[in-house]
């Protein structure tokens, strides 16, 4: 088996950058990850909020993170956590293929968007489909956009767009909101207006989002609609399972719960990115990241300090 | 006088994000500077830790991050604030040169290092002096170092740099450190010789440093010694002048009070970088500015929300 000072879970851009600071800090350190490294990064058209990079294609971005980590950090793709115990006060982290073992354990595995399960929905992602308005509603301004969903997240969204000048319809499938009432208020005063009773039934479009036909659950009604963009906002999972497992505690929203250092309710256990909530931007997973691995390398070098929040300080400047 | 959304005071990696991220959620927004844009990183020879960029030069991270930002907001450099009112409501920031109204502000000044004051100090500043052992010591692997000071910090960079296999001696100018005793005993633990009672009179070099003079300050004794870099770790002071005039909270450590989602104790104002504290890295700052911001626009928009932290959720995915 092999031993490592921290295993950092999930190659996003939060485990990435836990691992290019373990390493710098002179932790020894692996990055696994199910998938291949760049989490959401890499499916997204073009970045344009990531300090540095005016505008950048997802794909090529992740590919930025990923070689920069590997200057410093072993990555393992495709090689799924599947189970973990604790032994002789090591994490022992068991995938299909192997066994790692790390004094301490940083979760960086994200979360993923729930999606609505119909035609076009998979074809069209990243040309006109998107789980993140934050990410990219900037592209279709003044455009004619649609928004899924009845939550406090949906709703937003489509103040979100509104407010930066796409021209927003909202559709849920039921007579009313789950949103709060100030929400719905402002979303009202801004004159967004609402398909209700309904859902949509097939995305359309040929090489980007045309329109959406849409049905009426109560008259049975069936219409289509044209426009830009679909932005989905019917929930979305944190990958909570290997937090669950080793007893971390989740906030009331079913996120894995850190401090501000990033720390679990676990010792030695640490969050970052997506799977602890959060604005979840590409700049905050990393920096979480970053955040995360100092907070491992203090405690793994000098465990007294962790007793009291301030202390941390002494590695500062 | 022009009237803004956000006003962001400081044009560092936090305020610079600050300013994409308000500009790109809708609200009109415009950034100060007493000196150049860039913040610190403009200071570094070489950054290796910024996610994205394996080893960029830090005049050219700095002149990315600058004109990034420069495609949403107006930088105005050079042009320090001197005083700030509220009135009707608005916060009023006043320059030099102009008065800028905002309905919140965005406080991104930053911090100072406290400097020794010697020859070769300013001369030899990133060819071997340097204020951050994380940023600077992976420089320095089996090179022999000098850190100056004795608190938490100063042991803290010493272990840190030995952690990373730079041969190191801690220099401290009374007879005793200041430091946690825990830290003490692991730096001791890890064999990094202290020179006591004794105070860095001149850093020596021809274009990089060479070495330094050393006066012991009991015996009187001057003596030189030979080494590569010299990380100064005096102290610094977070710059809260303006937090402190608007009214904010600060920590028992003098930087400026946020919570997580980087707000103050004052309604409408919020911190960013290095003036908060933390891990204070390039990559951090950069996401406190985006988080700052998206909370601006938030409480903008809908100022309900703030009332229930947990209500922020509202706005993500």
């Amino acid at each position: 088996m092999d031993d490592y000072d921290t295993v950092i879970v999930g190659a996003g851009p939060a485990g990435l950058t836990a691992g290019i600071y373990a390493v710098r800090a002179g932790l020894k350190a692996i990055v696994l990850d199910g998938k291949t490294a760049g989490g959401l990064v890499g499916e997204s058209p073009a970045i344009e909020n990531y300090p540095g990079f005016q505008s950048i294609d997802g794909m090529k971005l992740a590919e930025k993170f990923k070689n920069h980590a590997l200057r410093y950090v072993k990555i393992k793709e495709i090689e799924p956590v599947t189970d973990t115990r604790k032994e002789n006060g090591r994490f022992i982290l068991k995938t299909d293929r192997n066994e790692y073992s790390g004094k301490s354990v940083i979760i960086a595995t994200g979360s993923e968007h729930r999606h609505l399960g119909v035609p076009g929905e998979e074809e069209l992602y990243g040309r006109g489909v998107s789980y993140c308005s934050t990410c990219d509603g900037f592209f279709f301004k003044g455009k004619k956009v649609l928004v899924v969903g009845g939550g406090n997240t949906a709703v937003g969204d489509a103040i979100y767009l509104k407010g930066i000048g796409c021209d927003v319809t909202l559709i849920h499938r039921r007579d009313s909101l789950r949103a709060e009432k100030a929400l719905q208020d402002k979303m009202f005063f801004m004159d967004i207006s609402v398909i209700w009773d309904s859902v949509v039934e097939e995305i359309i479009g040929n090489g980007k989002v045309g329109g959406v036909r849409i049905r009426n659950k109560k008259t049975g009604e069936v219409k289509t609609e044209e426009l830009s963009a679909v932005f989905i906002s019917v929930g979305e999972s944190p990958n909570t399972e290997l937090a669950k497992k080793l007893g971390a505690r989740l906030t009331e929203d079913s996120y894995l719960q850190v401090d501000r250092w990033m720390r679990t309710s676990v010792r030695y256990v640490y969050g970052a990115g997506d799977v602890i909530g959060g604005v979840k931007q590409i700049i905050t997973a990393a920096a979480e990241g970053a955040t995360a691995a100092l907070s491992a390398y203090e405690d793994l070098t000098n465990p007294y300090w962790k007793k009291e929040e301030k202390s941390v300080e002494g590695f500062e400047a």
